[in-house]
Order: C-alpha cells, then sequence, then structure tokens
C-alpha cells in the first residue's frame, strides 16, 4: 500500500488519503466488485492509523456508493464504479449541447401527431397472437398489401405486394441486394456524401464510383440531387434509363424526400418510367414519420425478383413486427396521406420564412440555393476565417453549422430547417453574421 | 372482342360469359384500374346481345366490386383486382393451418405478460424529444449501459458499454461483424443448420465449413449444441479457447438459449474464460421475451472495438428506438430477470411433461434425447414410411412435425415445446403414434 500520508498536513485530511486511494483502486479496476475490503483492524494496523480514520474512510467510500457493508461480513467492493466510468466516458463523447442546430437531420417537434401514432402502436401490440411468433421474412403481408396500394396512388408504381421487400431501413435492403447483383462489380453515387450507401457496397466487393454511369449499378435519389434539393428533371430521367438499359446497368432509386416536392409536380419515378425493368425502387419514412421508426422497403424488378425468393428464408426480417403493423393500419385509414400534406405545407413554409431571413440578414452579400424539394438551402457567404474556425467559434455560441464547401473568400453553408424551430431563424443567422463579420482576434463569445 | 358465345345454352347465361370475359381482362390487368367501361349502348351493339344482358353483367361486376359506377360518367375499373389477386396469391402460398405444431419457433402464450411490456413501450412512446431524432448508431446508450449491467451478473461478463453493438438480430449484427474480420476468411459451423449465418458469411465472401477447428472464424451456440440442447463443457470449452488463441482464431460466441439450462449450473461463457480477448460474444432477447421484438447486441473484444469504431458512424441502427428505450427500463426494474426466472420454470416443466407423454404413447420402444438445456426433445421411433409420407400424413391430419434425421427403420422427430400448449402433447403424440402404425395403404385421415 502506498499512501504518501507523510505530506499530509492534519488527521482530518488523512481519511481522505486513504478514502481517494480505496476509491482509484476500485475505479480504475485493480478491486474488481465482490472483493471484500479489508477489516478495519487490518487496515488501520498496517497504515499505522487510528481505526476511526480508517472508519472514516470506509464510511466516505460506502456514502458515495463505491463499497457495500455487510452485516456481519464486512465492506465489499460494488460495481458503480464501473458504470461511473462507463458514463462519464459516454459524457466526455457526447455532444455538446446546442441552442441553434442547422446541421440537425431531426424533424421538426410539430411535424408529428404522437399521440396519433401512439393509438396504432398500442393497437398493434395488443395483437399478441401475431407478436408470438417471428416476422415474415420479406415483412408483413398485410403491410406489403398496404404499400403496393400506397405506392400506386403516389409514384404510379404498379407491382404485386410480392415484388416488396421490408427492411429496417435502406442499409438492411442493401444487405439482401449487394449479394444478389454481385456480378454488377462497380456502383457509382452522384457525391461521397451517402457514406452509409457506399460504405455497404464496398463491404461486399463492390468498386465504388462518383457520376460514372458506365458502372453496373447506379445508385441515384432522384428528388434529392444536391443537399439543397435540386431534383432530376423529366429529360434527364429518361436519358439515364435509355444509357443503363443500353449498358445493361442497374438502376437503384432511392426516392428519398419525393414527398417534399414543392415548387413544381412531381415527376414520374424513373421505376413507372421504366415499366419496371432494371430499377429497383427504395422508399423509406424517416423523413415523412420519425427517424426513429425504422421502416423501409424497395419493389424488385422480375429479373431480381426469382433470386431473391430463392434466398428469401435465409434473411430474418429487421424491422419491428408491431411497427409494421401499426404502419400498416395507419395508411389504410389515410393518415400517411394526410401526413405528407402537412409536413409539405409546414417544410414550404419554413423553406421561406428561412430564405427570408438569410436575405434579411445577410442582404445582398449573400447567396443562396435552393432546390424545387428537401428541406435545406446553401447559403454561400464572404469569409475570411478558415471553415474551421467558423465551426469553432459557431460551437462555442452553440450554434451547430454545416459547411459544404471552402474556397478563396468564401464559404457555403448547408442550413437545414426541417428541426429548428422557425423563430430562431433570426436569431441564429446573427450569430453567425456576427462570426463572419468580427476582427480576427477579438473575443469569440457573442 | 372475343367472347365464344354461340356456345351458350340460353340467355341466362349469356350475361355471365359478359361478365366473366370482363372480369378477366381486369384480374390480368389489361384492363387498368381507373380504366372507363364500354357504354352499355356500345357494348350491346358490338356483342350484338340486348341492353339488359349487359346491364345484367355490369351490375354483377359491380357487385363483386370490379368495377365502380359513377353518376353521369359511366363505369370505371377498381383497383380491388389487383388487392385480391395478391393475396389469394399470398394465401396459395401461406402455411396451412396446423391444429398441433411441434415444429414451431414461437414461444408459450403463457410465457410473456403483454400488459408490462405494453406499459414500458407507452412510456418510450412518451419520450418525444428522443423520438425526433435518429438513434445511435451503436445503440442507445443508457440501454447499453442496462445491458453491460445485466450481462455482468448474469454471465459474469466484465466490459464497459462502449464495447457492446446494438442490432436488430444477430444477422444485422454480423452486416457490421463479416467486413471487420474479412482477413480471417473462412468460418465453420457446428451444423449446417443455422443457414441465417452461413448465408451472410458467405455473402461476404468466407468459406464457409462445419466442425473445422482451424477455420479463421469458429461460430459456436455453447448452450445449444444440438437442437435438443445439448450444451458444452467446460471442459470442452477451454480446448476450444486453448485451441483458438494457438491458431489465431476467432470464436463466435452466440448465447442462445443459454437462459434455459435446467439440469445443472450455467457453464461460464467463454467470453469471460479469455478475459474477452478473441471472443465475440452474442445476445439476443428473442426467445426471452418475444421472437417479434427484434434486439441483439454483441460484446466486441478489444482487438475488433478500435475497427469497429473508425466506421462506427457509416451504420446505422437497425433496432427500433422506441424498443430500445423500453427493453431498457425493463431491464432495471428487474422484470427480465423475473421473466428469465418464469420462463425456465415453465419450459423446464414443459420438457417434463412432454417426456412424460411420450414414454406414455410409445414406451419402450422409442429412444429420447434431451440435452441439459433449451425447449425441444429429439425422438427416434421405428418407422417403415419415408420421412415424407409422414410428415404428409401429418399434413392431412393438422400436425406439424420436424424431421432431424432418417435411417433405415427409423426416424428421428424433433419436437419443440416451447409453443404447444402442454395439454396438446397427448392428442398430438397419438396421432403420431397412429401414422406409424397404420398399415400401408389405408386412408391417411385419423
Amino acid at each position: 500500500m502506498n499512501l504518501d500520508l507523510e505530506k499530509t498536513s492534519s488527521s482530518e485530511h488523512l481519511y481522505l488519503k486513504v478514502y481517494q486511494y480505496y476509491r482509484d483502486l476500485i475505479l480504475c479496476g485493480k478491486l474488481l466488485p465482490g472483493t471484500k475490503m479489508p477489516s478495519l483492524r487490518k487496515c488501520s494496523t498496517e497504515l499505522n492509523l487510528s481505526r476511526t480514520t480508517v472508519e472514516s474512510a470506509y464510511l466516505q467510500l460506502a456514502a458515495e456508493g463505491y463499497i457495500i457493508s455487510k452485516p456481519q461480513s464486512g465492506y465489499f467492493v460494488t460495481s458503480i464504479a464501473k458504470a461511473q466510468k462507463a458514463s462519464e466516458a459516454e459524457e466526455t463523447r457526447q455532444e455538446p449541447k446546442y441552442r441553434f442546430d442547422f446541421a440537425s437531420s431531426g424533424v421538426d417537434r410539430e411535424s408529428f401527431r404522437f399521440d396519433l401514432w401512439r393509438r396504432y402502436i398500442k393497437s398493434a401490440l395488443r395483437q399478441d397472437e401475431r407478436l408470438l411468433s417471428y416476422g415474415e421474412p420479406q415483412g408483413e403481408s398485410d403491410f406489403r398489401n398496404a404499400l403496393c396500394t400506397y405506392i400506386q396512388e403516389r409514384r404510379n408504381i404498379h407491382c404485386t405486394p410480392d415484388d416488396i421487400v421490408v427492411g429496417a431501413g435502406v442499409q438492411s435492403l442493401l444487405h439482401i441486394l449487394c449479394p444478389l447483383i454481385r456480378d454488377k462489380k462497380s456502383v457509382s453515387f452522384p457525391t461521397p456524401s451517402f457514406i452509409q450507401g457506399s460504405t455497404v457496397f464496398s463491404d461486399y466487393g463492390f468498386q465504388v464510383h462518383y457520376r460514372n454511369k458506365d458502372c453496373g449499378v447506379i445508385y441515384v435519389s432522384p428528388a434529392h440531387m444536391t443537399k439543397w434539393g435540386e431534383i432530376m428533371p423529366v429529360s434527364r430521367r429518361l436519358e439515364l434509363i435509355r444509357y443503363a438499359s443500353g449498358h445493361d446497368g442497374l438502376i437503384i432509386e432511392d426516392d428519398f424526400e419525393n414527398e417534399f416536392v414543392y415548387l413544381q409536380k412531381p415527376t414520374p419515378s424513373l421505376y413507372s418510367l421504366c415499366g419496371g425493368q432494371g430499377v429497383v425502387y427504395i422508399g423509406s419514412f424517416s423523413r415523412l414519420l420519425l427517424p426513429s421508426i425504422r421502416i423501409s422497403f424497395m419493389v424488385l424488378p422480375p429479373e431480381l425478383k426469382k433470386a431473391y425468393k430463392a434466398k428469401a428464408a435465409s434473411y430474418n426480417q429487421t424491422a419491428s413486427k408491431a411497427e409494421q403493423i401499426a404502419l400498416c393500419q395507419f395508411i389504410r385509414d389515410g393518415h400517411l396521406a394526410a401526413q405528407t400534406r402537412r409536413l409539405k405545407r409546414l417544410y414550404s413554409q419554413k423553406l421561406r420564412q428561412l430564405t427570408d431571413s438569410v436575405y434579411k440578414v445577410f442582404g445582398n452579400s449573400c447567396s443562396v440555393q435552393i432546390g424545387s424539394a428537401g428541406t435545406s438551402i446553401a447559403l454561400t457567404l464572404p469569409a475570411n476565417l478558415s471553415a474551421q474556425d467558423i465551426k469553432k467559434q459557431a460551437q462555442e455560441n452553440l450554434l451547430r453549422l454545416q459547411i459544404l464547401k471552402e474556397e478563396e473568400g468564401t464559404v457555403t453553408f448547408l442550413l437545414s430547417c426541417s428541426s429548428m424551430p422557425a423563430d430562431d431563424f433570426l436569431p441564429a443567422l446573427g450569430i453567425l453574421r456576427e462570426i463572419l463579420c468580427k476582427k480576427p482576434g477579438s473575443s469569440s463569445l457573442i
């Protein structure tokens, strides 16, 4: 035992040294949970301290939960230290709390009727019989029926429920799809930003390219060609279909945020333009409902359906059965359509408010890019600070920013309006202006 | 229009021909939903039939929902045909309904307190703030904290919450793990029966072997070495650890059904025997709670944790956030431990009752294999029918059987007791006896 007791000034503090000594042994795991502590007599003899001093230390350790007293047994180390260490480690790793967050992938708290969704989940959870067994590997058939009708009405996609495969998010679908299309060997994404997509393809041995229409697989999000919501015009869609078809390329159409097309009629899906040949259509609900509801689906073209069916039983369904049952009924009762209308209204209004706020705060010195769809705008401003400095100062002022591009004298930000309340736009942009207008060297706090 | 009207005997039946003609066009998709039907006048002129005949046909089509009448517009094709076709297709593919099911992977309806679980889910769904954002890729941190404490108490696994990765089922975990251990190249399973495991490894390019301890990865379920619940004894566990360690092999310990060890104390986990080196520990809740609750987790050894952390953000969490939040609190409030005790009691009792029933029905002519764990027994009986015939006759008598082995003069069945009510054991086994005792050629119905 190595306590530096000589340096301790008074006996009141001796017990603290003993306490700290044992506390540190417990925290670093050298004294494991369940270990019996030395008896008070043994400890005081070894340290040449009074029994009272040692007892004070033990009582302090017990009060803070590091050890526990078992009657007629002694003191034993608890497991609180492990849990405490773990949560401290988590806290240091956690994101700092932001007051204004332009980079959130969350959704507006006004956007979702929790009370309504809760009713549907409760109803699903009352179906004891269904919940006692594993779900269908392909996804619950009533849910696929409802999806089939839904995408026919909204995206003019004509298929059968048997062409639809459900999964807990797009990656779960790719985990089924990639092994089926391994012979395609290469995949092209529009930009490197969709790492969740490129990572999975790369895991399966595909070569990953960008903007290369000669690849075996072309992955596109036609309603989300850029982060500020540019959509792929019909002419380009037809061109892509023609080219892919001539080169035996498979198109994966990820219809992300197609519901939020504001300034024009939504363009036809690639799937419907092809008559369902050579295109895999992927849809999901994380932007329409809640990001925490993990349900996506894909529509397989005939050429892949057969191969899928041969392996279907090997892949367990990842999406929650209760959530599938709830969402099925939610769709049938017309609430998904109503939710889509509400969100479209809400987000188009917020985008307008955000754009207005940007012009109000920055006037003529800014350049704004808005697509026909989506929930974000790209804002380019003159700046004589580096992107890193800007983000750091923003963080100190509890403002979170996402930076798309940094060029000589300008920086381009991506401002997402989906999660931030509209009342926060002006103050948040105000902070950004202050950061960019400040003289270098002055305090970063605004 | 090609109706074979000449062969029609009487005018009462003419309208049926017209009805069938249009119904078939609608069912095969040649008349798409929304298409306007020919007017009564046009149709009767073309077919040279009375208007009444045509109208009768249209009324029949409308009564069955194939077409719908829009006032001042005419008749239009509905989309009912698509839905009908889809559900008919589904029905022909669906499993026939069984009265007695020895092959079910479901759980006993007495085994789960739905009312209790519903309370925890409702509580989770009231956490609006948390549900408005995506979950942590690694799994919710409070849930991982609770898991960490839980596995320490129950399996003596000492790790931190940061070593734990959550996923929607074992395959979701393998989708993260396989790319991390690609350099291992080969994997060994105990038997070919775990196709969900071997399929995923094979998808990632691993060579799949059976019972080959020289493979780069050894996948074992130590509490479920055979389907009738034999467990891997401690000596064998230590031997496996020693061998793998000497050959740089990675062990994946899938602790499936370790909770249902009845006849002895549960043996230490491989992970704890190794001090957490060289072993990935996988646990899941589908047999403890409900198969429809898709939550599993793995504990990564230090050598893999670093590689995982580098890619962690690329993999979206598949498990439902609401279910993670609910299960976290369920564990903290002691209900998982209570549930485990209840199930252990319930299943050990059912196994005893099943075994007693087997001896009662088959007497000395049978051979029964029971492991120390699990929810199934293996029953070998003399048989002069093929396995296929036995299964077919069983199906005709609404009995579902799983056959493990077929040898000269005997057949071995796997009888699972987890889902079937105990009162059904005797009648179900009685049907099996009748099938095996019948003279060949007699009626299959018992």
